[in-house]
């Protein structure tokens, strides 16, 4: 069997065009009007949005192209179209949360990451879509770009269908559980999960207590700088200081030293993912950097186990809890427009009490300290963003074992589409220390440059 | 000069009828139908609603009513009528924030404190009055039930003059910086302000980081056992323990030691307000409490000299900075729906970055520790819940000088109806550390029978 190839091949950044904006040799609206004509071609097929803003999207890349020959752009992304999570309010679409209960609701204001992004100049092209409220039962029908036969992934659908698609070069997701980096591993994009908090969810219809805004994008570059310009004029959460680090990308640094975790995920992990891990591992040490292992270190063992030790299940107790209300209001205004998922997690939150619930966050708060020190003196964590290839059929948006612990621990993710399963794409995932996102871009930067040039 | 007096003189509890419930000596229903009465003879002076159902509210006491003779109450506070400030949702009212931009928004669902209050057998008669989006603009022309050419004080008007006028017993509020404790103080109720995070803000449009959900009420009991309520229902915030204490009143308990604090607030403090204040700590010292203020000690002293310095400031920059969303997004649709207080807190906005953000959080979390330290060791605090009697006129809700301590400390705060300045209510407050709020109510329960029996 051949080693399995490890490699980056994005196409060149939106912010790598400036210089040809301003020169107007090419132009936002005319990468947008590309995007609208693949849109054209394959939305058919891969139904990534539930609605679209062309007109609203035409006439605002319009003034984004005046803006850059004037010399004038807001932001390095000004004119970048963006693909908006169905979760997140937007003024001029309405915002369904992938729930028939919702269909067509319409507050008519922007989420604060919409409203940043269009502060910066970007283009609301239009809005993909998601699981019923960002969980697991998948209404709409979106295909994966790589294979129409098979499941985009969950719950940002919709945002890793139409960025993998080349629709867009960006968009908006969110992720509790693996709703950002695993669908960005099976449509092959960039994915990035801040640390809790980092970027505002005032807007976005996903409150619970380790939920954060996602952002998924065709190049590394893009994801950090549209980041940062969210969190650069609307902030983070509410009492979070927000995303820190430069505006631009941070610079490559080679790390000295990572920590390599198999999760909960490895049991359940193809071999072709396997053997994708393990040559990344190779690649890795043959540039010189320490990969430690289980087999290495007591300390990785101990945390693999806790990692092991009803992961899953505590994420989904917390989740229940969190989600009596208002799972429990829309029970009563029409128990039949909810899924069964929803039913059977409104049923587990019954069982529960406020006192269940503390003891839940206690365990929560242990494993962050864990975390915290296992990472402590190296450059982050390295594991595999799913379990393979996105599987075939639609029944099910796949196994979220891998993305699981970023999530529970409130640390920022990265995932890279370097490797690959079945021929389709895998992500290759990096997780930091809480609020070491920067960092973690830093290595990633690496990566990304050692994997295009080799 | 008269000695001021000092009286609780609360009604009987909603809580204390419950053997006559269960008798059928007086019924929820009859309840509700006097508090209806009052409203009918009442409400076009007071003006504390801005959506009332009665019709649901007749129907649901009904049950209620019923669900007593079965002797199966869903809670203690099973059939108490509630009034809901207009920034929280509920299914069946629309939530129209005190904003023309909002008004008749409907979104079809109740917030998580308004699902609890039903699933423990509550019934909500209406929405109440606000300011313009929990701030200091009233478009509402509430008036205050004791003096009707004087404001309720704000943002939580309607639910405080609704109590104030004996229309309901109980009401929902939120408070930010002064939006419960200075409206409860104005008008005669009892007002509790919980520790950051204790109740479950989803569904209500005030999640600044530093703001609560607010509980106002005729009598300390009804306040307590709704806040746990809730609290035992829905929880608090995602990722915080909510309310923590007994599902029923907490026991008296004789204070020891309190500290007094004048706050930046004194000053502007009306004489009677003042001497208030000075017969409140004489009759604690009277009944053996050591009353420590800032002439007794160098800490005490130092902290006050905290609070003098810019802490109102300190607050309105960060609510600034955390209102750019949604602000900016609402003057994009419509700027002229906006209040020239909002278009100012825009415009604060405008000047401040991410850095400042940060730096103002960081000198809130010092603030934070050095009360911490202020109460180790002492029952708690005790000021004035505002500088004097609601102000005449409307053009102001009058001064929040004495409630923005507890509010940027994320601390619980308590105001119980017992002084009085020009002839009309005044409340004396009371403030804990982090999560004591049972044992604040301890102490305010320990107050009031003192002065209910002397």
């Amino acid at each position: 069997m051949q080693s399995p190839k490890i490699a980056y091949s994005a196409a060149p950044s939106y912010t790598s065009h400036a210089d040809a904006f301003r020169r107007g040799t090419t132009s936002p609206l005319a990468l947008l009007e590309a995007g609208l004509a693949r849109i054209e071609a394959r939305e058919p097929a891969v139904r990534a949005f539930v609605a679209l803003a062309v007109e609203r999207a035409r006439a605002d890349a319009q003034r984004s192209t005046q803006r850059w020959l004037d010399n004038a752009p807001l932001s390095p992304i000004d004119g970048i179209a963006v693909g908006i999570k169905d979760i997140i309010e937007t003024a001029d679409l309405p915002t369904g949360q992938g729930s028939p209960m919702w269909t067509g609701f319409h507050t008519g204001r922007d989420s604060a990451t919409v409203q940043a992004l269009r502060e910066a100049g970007a283009i609301i092209v239009g809005k993909t879509t998601t699981t019923e409220f960002a969980a697991t039962e998948m209404f709409a029908s979106t295909a994966n770009p790589h294979d129409p036969q098979r499941t985009p992934g969950g719950s940002s659908a919709g945002s890793a269908a139409a960025v993998g698609a080349g629709f867009v070069p960006l968009a908006l997701g969110s992720q509790v559980v693996g709703s950002t980096i695993r669908p960005a591993s099976y449509c092959g994009c960039v994915g990035f999960k801040p640390t809790y908090g980092a970027l505002n969810r005032g807007g976005t219809y996903d409150q619970l207590s380790h939920s954060s805004a996602g952002v998924l994008g065709a190049t590394l570059d893009d994801v950090w700088i549209a980041a940062r310009a969210i969190a650069s004029r609307v902030g983070g959460d509410p009492g979070y200081p927000g995303l820190a680090g430069p505006d631009l990308m941070p610079q490559a640094r080679v790390p000295q030293r990572v920590v390599l975790i198999e999760t909960a995920g490895w049991n359940s992990a193809t071999p072709g993912a396997r053997a994708a891990l393990d040559a990344a591992v190779a690649w890795l040490r043959e540039r010189g950097v320490d990969v430690v292992a289980r087999a290495q270190s007591d300390k990785v063992e101990q945390f693999e186990r806790q990692l092991a030790d009803g992961l899953l299940e505590l994420t989904q107790s917390i989740i229940a809890w969190e989600s009596r209300w208002p799972l429990e209001s829309y029970a009563q205004r029409n128990r039949s427009a909810l899924s069964h998922t929803m039913l059977k997690r409104l049923a587990r939150a019954a069982t529960m009490t406020q006192q269940d619930y503390i003891a839940l966050l206690a365990r929560r708060t242990q494993l962050r300290a864990a975390f915290a020190e296992l990472v402590a003196g190296c450059d982050g964590v390295v594991t595999l963003s799913a379990s393979g290839a996105a599987p075939p059929g639609f029944a099910s948006t796949g196994n979220a074992a891998f993305a699981v612990p970023a999530s529970i621990l409130g640390v920022p993710a990265l995932t890279l589409p370097v490797l690959s399963d079945e021929n389709l794409p895998l992500g290759l995932q990096f997780i930091g220390a809480a609020g070491e996102d920067a960092a973690l871009f830093s290595v990633g930067n690496w990566f990304a440059s050692e994997a295009r040039a080799h």
